[in-house]
C-alpha cells in the first residue's frame, strides 16, 4: 500500500479551461488525487504521509506521448542527414545499421526500457507504442511504473524501403494471432497501467482483409485502435491504385473508424478526409520533430482542431526524432504552424500544453482519468522546477516559460498512478545506469554482427 | 594564478575538419590548451593540477552565441502568441509590459547576469550582445567569467512599433559618444574576455551620416562591427525609399562592410547582396528559434554558406526566443533548412555543430583563438555528460545524439579562459540563486510601476 502523498506549495497548473494558476497543495491517496486547495489550508491530513515541497515549481498533469516506437530506441541517430531529397517518412536507416530484423526479444525489452527512462525523466507519464514483441515492452512498462497503451503491429506486407514483397498469408495470420493474444494477455495488467490497442500498421502495409479483421477484433475485445494513417505519399498512391480511395476512406470502409482511433501522422488529408475524421472518435498524433528532420510536410494541426478533430503529440521513434522529450514538441507546435502559415495566433502556447496533456488523455478515451489536475482523477503528475536561470523571471510569464524555454530536464519529480517514480531527478523504480549499460551491450552485439567497430570506452 | 587542469578520459571532439573523435586527455595551463593526447598517455604532468574525470562525456569547444540582447532577458515570455499575422521581427511586446524605457542600469546588470547564468549552464562560453548601458553588461561579464563581444547600440531613430519619430541630432550625437566611450573604456578588460564592437542598430534606425561615422569609428579603434542587417520588410522598404538601395548596399556604401561585421538575421537578401557579403569579412548570425516564433522567413543559411559567407548562430533575446540555449539552434539548423527546401542534406548534423563553434569563432575574427580543441588555443571548452538515457546508445551515434537529442542541461562543466566556471552543474564564480532573485525583484518593481499584480510566491 502506497503512503498518502502531500505536494506542498507548488504553482498548480490544472490544465482546466479558463484557469488561473495559483499557489496550492495537492493530496494523493492510493492512485488518485483526493484533495486540491490553497497553499497551507488543508486540515485533518492523513498520518504517515510522504511530503514533497514543490515551492518554486509548477505542478501539472503528466505528459502523454501519443505515438512512439520504444523498441527502436537503440537505433537512435542511425538515419541522420543521409542526403538527397527528404525521404517523406520512409525508413532511411543505412543497411549496415538496419538491425530491425536482428532484434531479439531481449533487445526489444532493453531498448524499450531505455526509452521509458528517457520519457520518465522528461515528464511523460503515458505513452502509446506500436511494434512487434510488445510483450517485452509491456514487461518494461510494468517494471518501470509508467503507463502505456500498446499495440502489437499487424503488418501483412514486409516493410522494405525498396522492395514490397507479396503478401504471405501464413505470416499475416500469425501476426494477427500474436496481436490478439497480446491484447488479451496484457490489457489491464499492472493495476491497469498497461492498456492494449489493436495496431494495424498502415493502410498500405496492412491490406485487406486484415484491415477489416483488425477493426472487427477491436470490437470483439472492446479496445481502441492505433494506426499510421495518411503518413506518406507512397501510402496515398497505393490506396488510390488498389482501392480508388484515400487512406482515410480505406480506413473508414474497413470499419477502423467505428472505433476509437489514434492515427499517427495524419499528414496527407483532403478536406473530405478531415470531415470523415471529425465525425469519428479519431485523434491525430502529430510528430513535428520527426517531420522537420525527415519529412516534407506537417500534420495540419490548426485545421484539424478547428474542424473538431482531436490532436495529441507524439515523438515518433528515437531513430527519426532523435529524442523522446515532448517539451520539444510543445515548443514546435506553438511556433511551427504559425511560422508556416504566417499567423502566430493559430496555436497558442497554452493550447500546445493542452495537446500534450488534455488532448492526449482524450486520444486514449481517458479524459475522465488523466490530463488535468482534478479531485478523483488518477494521480499522474509532474513537478517542474522553475527556479532555474532560463525560467526566470516567472511573474506573468509562466506559460511562455514552460512552452518556449523549459525542457525535459526541468522535470524534477514524476508521480504515476499515485507512486513516486522520480524524486529530485533520481528514478526510484529501477536502476537507470543498468538500463543504459544493457542497451549499450545490445548495440555493441548488433554492431559486431554487422562488422562495425567499437569506437569509445564505455561510459 | 589558476592551477593547471587535466581533463581525463573524455571523448575529444575537436571540431577540426575530417576528425574522428577519440578517448583522450587534455591539459590546460594558464588560459591555454597546452597538451592533447590519447587517454592515459601523458607523462611529466605539472604538480598541483586540478583533475576532472570526463569519462562518459564529450569534451568539445564552448559554444558561441553570435547574437543576443542580454538586457532584455527580464522580458522573457512577454510577447508570445499575440495573435494576428506574424510580426516579421517587429517588436511585439504588449504596452503594459514594454519596460524598455524604464530599465535602470541596475536592471540591465541584473538582466544580463541572468542571461549569462543561463548561457553558462547551457555551454555558451562567448556571446555577442548589443543594447544600451553596455557597461552594465561588461560588468556582469567580468564578474561571471564568461567571454563576450559587446556593442553599445547607435540608434538615431527612436524605435517605436507604430511611430517613427524624426531624428534628434543631439540624441544621436550623445549615443554615438557613449558608444565610442564604451568601446575605449572596456575593450580588452577582464584579461581580454571583454571585446568591444561598434554597433549601429540597423540601416533604417541608424541612418546617415551615423552609419558612415560608425564605420569610421570602427576603423579608428580597430574594432569589428555588429549590426542588424536585412532583418525586416520595413527596413528593406525604408532603404529602397530613402537610398534606392538594399540594406546590404546601404551598409556597403557607408563603409560598414570594409570592416569585420556580424550581421544579425540577414533575412531579406538578393543574390547581388549575397555576392557583396561574400566579398566582405561578413558573418551572418542566424536566429532560427526567434524566426519560428515571430518571423516569416529564415536566414538562407545553406545558400550563404555555399556562396562563401560565414554563418554563426544566435539566440536573439529571451523576449523573442524565449531561451538562450544554442542547443535548440543547433537542432533547428540541422533540420529546418532541409525541411523547408525538402533536401535534408543541405546542412549536416556536423556542420550545425561547426556553426555553433568554429564558424562563431570566425565571426569574431578569433578562429586562431577559439572554436576548436587545439594546442595553443584559448581554453574555452565544455564537458557534455553523455551518460544519460536520451544520449544512449552512443556507439556510432555521437554527432547525431549531440545535435538532435542533447540539450543545454547535458553540459556538466564549463571552462572559460582556463578557469572552471561550472563544475558538476554548479556555477563556481557567482551565486546563481542571488542572480535569479535579483532579476525577479527587478521585474516585480517594473510590474508594480505598470500596475500589474504579483501572482505567485517567490521561489
Amino acid at each position: 500500500m502506497t503512503k498518502p502523498m502531500l505536494i506542498r506549495g507548488g504553482i498548480l497548473l490544472s490544465m482546466l479551461d479558463e484557469e488561473v494558476p495559483y499557489d496550492g497543495d495537492l493530496l494523493i491517496e492510493g492512485d488518485r488525487i483526493t484533495r486540491i486547495g490553497d497553499r497551507g489550508h488543508f486540515t485533518n491530513l492523513p498520518d504517515g504521509m510522504d511530503e514533497i515541497d514543490a515551492t518554486g515549481c509548477v505542478v501539472m498533469p503528466g505528459l502523454i506521448n501519443t505515438h512512439t516506437h520504444t523498441p527502436m530506441t537503440i537505433m537512435r541517430s542511425t538515419s541522420d542527414n543521409l542526403g538527397g531529397p527528404s525521404p517523406d517518412r520512409k525508413p532511411s536507416i543505412p543497411p549496415d545499421q538496419d538491425w530491425r530484423r536482428d532484434l531479439t526479444p531481449e533487445d526489444i525489452y532493453r531498448s524499450s526500457f531505455l526509452a521509458i527512462a528517457e520519457m520518465i525523466r522528461t515528464g511523460t507519464t503515458t505513452f502509446v507504442d506500436m511494434y512487434h514483441d510488445m510483450d517485452q515492452v509491456a514487461r518494461a512498462v510494468i517494471e518501470s511504473g509508467i503507463r502505456a497503451a500498446l499495440g502489437w503491429e499487424i503488418i501483412t506486407f514486409r516493410v522494405d524501403p525498396d522492395e514490397w514483397l507479396p503478401h504471405d498469408e501464413e505470416i499475416a495470420r500469425r501476426t494477427f494471432e500474436e496481436c490478439a493474444h497480446f491484447a488479451s494477455d496484457w490489457h489491464g495488467k499492472g493495476d491497469g497501467r498497461v492498456m492494449a490497442l489493436i495496431a494495424p500498421h498502415e493502410t498500405s502495409t496492412c491490406h485487406e482483409p486484415w484491415l477489416s479483421r483488425s477493426a472487427q477484433l477491436a470490437g470483439e475485445l472492446g479496445l481502441g485502435i492505433t494506426i499510421h494513417l495518411a503518413e506518406g505519399e507512397m501510402e496515398v498512391e497505393y490506396c488510390a491504385e488498389c482501392y480508388g480511395l484515400t487512406p482515410v476512406e480505406v480506413a473508414e470502409k474497413a470499419g477502423i473508424l467505428n472505433h476509437r482511433v489514434i492515427g499517427a501522422h495524419s499528414l496527407h488529408l483532403t478536406d473530405a478526409d478531415i470531415q470523415i475524421l471529425a465525425g469519428a472518435d479519431y485523434s491525430a498524433a502529430a510528430c513535428l520533430g520527426a517531420y522537420l528532420k525527415m519529412g516534407k510536410t506537417v500534420t495540419p494541426v490548426p485545421k484539424l482542431l478547428r474542424a473538431g478533430v482531436n490532436v495529441g503529440m507524439g515523438t515518433d521513434s528515437a531513430e527519426t526524432n532523435n529524442n523522446l522529450s515532448l517539451w520539444d514538441e510543445i515548443a514546435l507546435n506553438a511556433t511551427l504552424h504559425g511560422f508556416l502559415a504566417q499567423d502566430q495566433s493559430l496555436i497558442s502556447a497554452r493550447e500546445a500544453l493542452q495537446m500534450a496533456t488534455v488532448y492526449g488523455a482524450r486520444a486514449l478515451g481517458m479524459e475522465n482519468q488523466l490530463g488535468t489536475l482534478e479531485v478523483g482523477k488518477k494521480a499522474d503528475l509532474i513537478i517542474v522546477d522553475m527556479d532555474r536561470p532560463h525560467l526566470h523571471p516567472w511573474e506573468g510569464a509562466l506559460i511562455g516559460n514552460l512552452v518556449y524555454a523549459a525542457n525535459g530536464h526541468d522535470v524534477r519529480d514524476v508521480i504515476i498512478d499515485g507512486k513516486l517514480i522520480m524524486r529530485d531527478r533520481v528514478i526510484e523504480t529501477f536502476n537507470e545506469g543498468e538500463i543504459m549499460e544493457r542497451a549499450e551491450q545490445s548495440v555493441r552485439k548488433l554492431r559486431e554482427r554487422f562488422g562495425l567497430p567499437h569506437r569509445y570506452h564505455s561510459p
